[in-house]
């Protein structure tokens, strides 16, 4: 008989036996103690065992398989399902891996940056997918800068939803953010080398100065680019100008995410974006402004965009529909601001790196955007995370030696705590219970961790509201017992 | 009334009247007399304006509407088409660009390099998308190496098309030939550098082998990520190993076309891939296959893959759907070898550079390939492609002066000329006449072109049999003209 960890029933109690096997076994998924993919008993089985009728059973396992714990096929023994995500037929494999250390799978995986795909299925979706595959197949490669169709949409998107003004010309298709540093990257080569092979410019590696904490993908793509990076911790809103002037002149560019800073949360007051612009200017620096997740603001009026305020040419803007519709589509933009010298060399690389999105990719998300499924989509997409936001400040808000931030807009939230030993045990004792988070401390660009504030970074859009509000209480439980981590006590849930 | 160039009717030749009409004016199309766009007269003016009944004009516009040369829409004028290519209603815009110099916009476009699309539209191509949109949207990027599907069938097409063995492990799913090189380059720069930022090895840039005449943008991928080429010119049959024994193991790769040299259409026979196997291994080197077109063989059966003969495993193999389906789509595969130290690097890479291939590309293509449209797809663009191989050695195998030479395989074909300005005044005067090819000069990755030999490369897959044709008279007409390129004479037909 397959394995189950011990159900112990209160014959006695208020609840219904089925609703207290149902509660067990699902509290036995959650924790890793039964594996994905792994036989239960059979009803008769278990019925036999926990001396229940068989009624009983099958009721219980009826409403797991309902809730999506249990996968039942005919002819063959019920099993523990791939759980969690919404989408979850469609559910990556890398997405349900081991832990490093211990036995339990991943069964809630909070990694952040991830939203909910559930609501963008549907005839819209497979509309424009349609719409893009019935025209004529071009034999040539996409337009350098991409279709005229999806620069079309994506001007018109940026002018509604981040108030950046912007024509056709001005846009350059990409995979996503990282293409899009990418090929800020490489272009940042050029600078003083007026065309040489960046092999000939030896000792001239551009510097980028990058927020700490900060995207660490991001970091990850310069550097694999031959960028060297200056991070700069930030402050409250996001990062200090004055640590720019500090270096000098030497910094070729800045990385900044003035308008959500990421993963912190911060936004940039008007007078620091200004005072960027100007040390831009001074130093004759390019600015990167990554709007990663801006059309998620849940608290106060988003603000325009850093390219919208740059009347010196210098603001590269880029974009992504990764978080507005799914990373699965890899379609983004740049902006390309007005300066001849920052456009002339990021045409001429992607003229010498051509655009890797399939014409049928841009013109499904030109329908996409046309049609209006991707404005509906975000309104939906908005109120469900507004919800999910809501079920994390309940959770959350009041957990003792803990501060929860980043949740003025977007989709993830931060949980600072009290020092970095503290947060890692949290990440490893979380993961233990099935539950992946990010460790604040993997968010800084330095091989030096210390100047990162502790904490945890958890998504909170890809899973549902039930998956969420146990992974909610798992933190909670997790964090409340964690400024005593060595006491071997049970973790107490905060009052 | 909208202008037309002089049109001299025969009344006492057998020709009818409305044939004559038809023939003048494809000229004068052809011949950029008369620009894309441009009205033409109305039936009723130029009838009067001939001095011909009504009917001949009419039957002539129908026959060239029916043709594609005319475009007439109801209520407005008829006008003058964009020509040539066979999806025309999908043509890019650049694809109908004016030359630098002279007014004629450019009404046959043989560019060399792509394929023709006709046949592949159609119900195999809508189903493919259909499927891969009706699947449920994942949440999460692709896969690092690509989807299970696409690299299942990816692994079988390869062992059919090109005998080479290899498992889904191995596979690395890209947007296309180029993306594939700026992976290679990038994990290039860690050979020596042990993970150390490119910035950080100064003077250490890799150096990479190339073939002279070879494919351009090859090279420009490889230099602007950094790498230093040295181009080793080509003999007979590709690339010469003893002139990579010279250069003393300073090379850190080698990019090659072995199966079809490109552009000059060579194949690398047994012994001498033997000895480029040997050698690098003897040097540590990597090498590059870049393996664009042996899908298209038109004489003698292919040979295998040089990966295939790789036992070191150090033969890194690049391929793209690009020849065999379209550039449109952007998707291509690296092959792995078995050597860890260039996996590892490469995988490193990738998880670095995420891939920017859309999940939903990745499952149609899949499903192209598993409903085996694409192994349908390559059989019937064999046997077209053949035909117009044949056209042109029909048309260009005897003139005078020039070798005909590449069409062994693939699709294109190279005009070897007597020297490079007769080559360069070639292609001006048929940009003139609104043809474009490319000067072999340009397949140089050198500034000085001159160790290149001298010739026309043109494409004959993308454009349909009538207008090659016509293309074909053109280039024989003017390269039979070039040996005395300034004797101010009408250019005349070879005999």
């Amino acid at each position: 008989m397959p394995y189950l960890p011990v159900i112990a029933l209160e014959r006695a109690g208020s609840e219904p036996l089925s609703a207290q096997i149902v509660a067990q076994m699902r509290s036995s998924i959650l924790l890793g103690e039964l594996h994905v993919g792994e036989s239960v008993p059979s009803t008769r089985a278990l019925a036999a065992r926990l001396g229940v009728s068989r009624g009983s059973v099958v009721t219980a396992y009826d409403q797991l398989t309902g809730e999506g714990y249990l996968v039942s096929t005919q002819g063959a023994p019920t099993r523990v399902a791939v759980l969690v995500h919404e989408g979850d037929a469609a559910l990556p494999t890398q997405s349900v891996v081991a832990p490093k250390s211990g036995p339990a799978p991943v069964v809630l995986d909070l990694t952040p940056g991830y939203p909910s795909t559930r609501r963008l299925s549907g005839r819209a979706w497979t509309a424009a997918w349609r719409r893009a595959a019935a025209q004529p197949i071009p034999h040539t490669e996409p337009p350098l800068q991409g279709t005229m169709a999806l620069r079309t949409e994506v001007a018109q998107h940026l002018r509604h939803a981040r108030g950046v003004l912007c024509s056709i010309d001005d846009i350059i298709v990409t995979a996503g953010t990282s293409e899009a540093l990418a090929l800020v990257a490489v272009a940042l080569q050029e600078r003083g080398g007026a065309g040489a092979a960046l092999a000939d410019r030896v000792g001239r590696a551009p510097l980028v100065a990058v927020e700490t904490p900060g995207y660490p993908a991001a970091a990850r793509v310069l550097r694999r680019l031959g960028v060297n990076l200056v991070s700069i911790p930030n402050e409250a809103d996001g990062m200090p100008v004055r640590a720019l002037d500090a270096l000098a002149n030497r910094v070729d560019a800045v990385l900044v995410t003035p308008s959500h800073q990421y993963p912190l949360g911060g936004r940039l007051p008007v007078e620091d974006r200004l005072r960027l612009l100007h040390w831009a200017q001074r130093t004759d620096a390019w600015i990167i402004e990554d709007d990663y997740d801006s059309e998620f603001r849940h608290v106060g009026p988003p603000l325009p965009a850093l390219a919208s305020l740059d009347n010196d040419g210098r603001v590269v803007l880029v974009g992504s529909f990764s978080k507005v519709l799914t990373p699965w589509l890899r379609v983004g933009y740049l902006v390309l601001p007005e300066r001849a010298a920052v456009r002339d060399a990021l045409l001429a690389v992607r003229g010498d790196l051509p655009g890797p999105v399939s014409g049928v990719v841009q013109e499904a998300a030109a329908a996409l955007l046309s049609s209006g499924a991707v404005r509906r989509h975000i309104a939906t997409a908005r109120r469900d995370y507004a919800h999910r936001r809501r079920l994390v400040l309940e959770s959350l808000s009041s957990v003792p030696g803990t501060t929860l931030t980043a949740l003025d807009g977007g989709l993830h939230a931060v949980l600072e705590l009290a020092d970095q030993v503290v947060a890692g045990l949290a990440v490893s004792e979380l993961l233990r219970r099935g539950i992946r988070v990010a460790d604040l401390r993997d968010y800084s660009a330095e091989p030096v961790k210390s100047a990162v504030p502790a904490g945890l970074v958890f998504g909170y859009a890809a899973c549902n509201d039930t998956a969420l509000a146990r992974a909610l209480d798992q933190i909670r439980a997790v964090t409340a017992g964690t400024p005593t981590p060595n006491d071997g006590s049970e973790p107490c849930t905060a009052g």
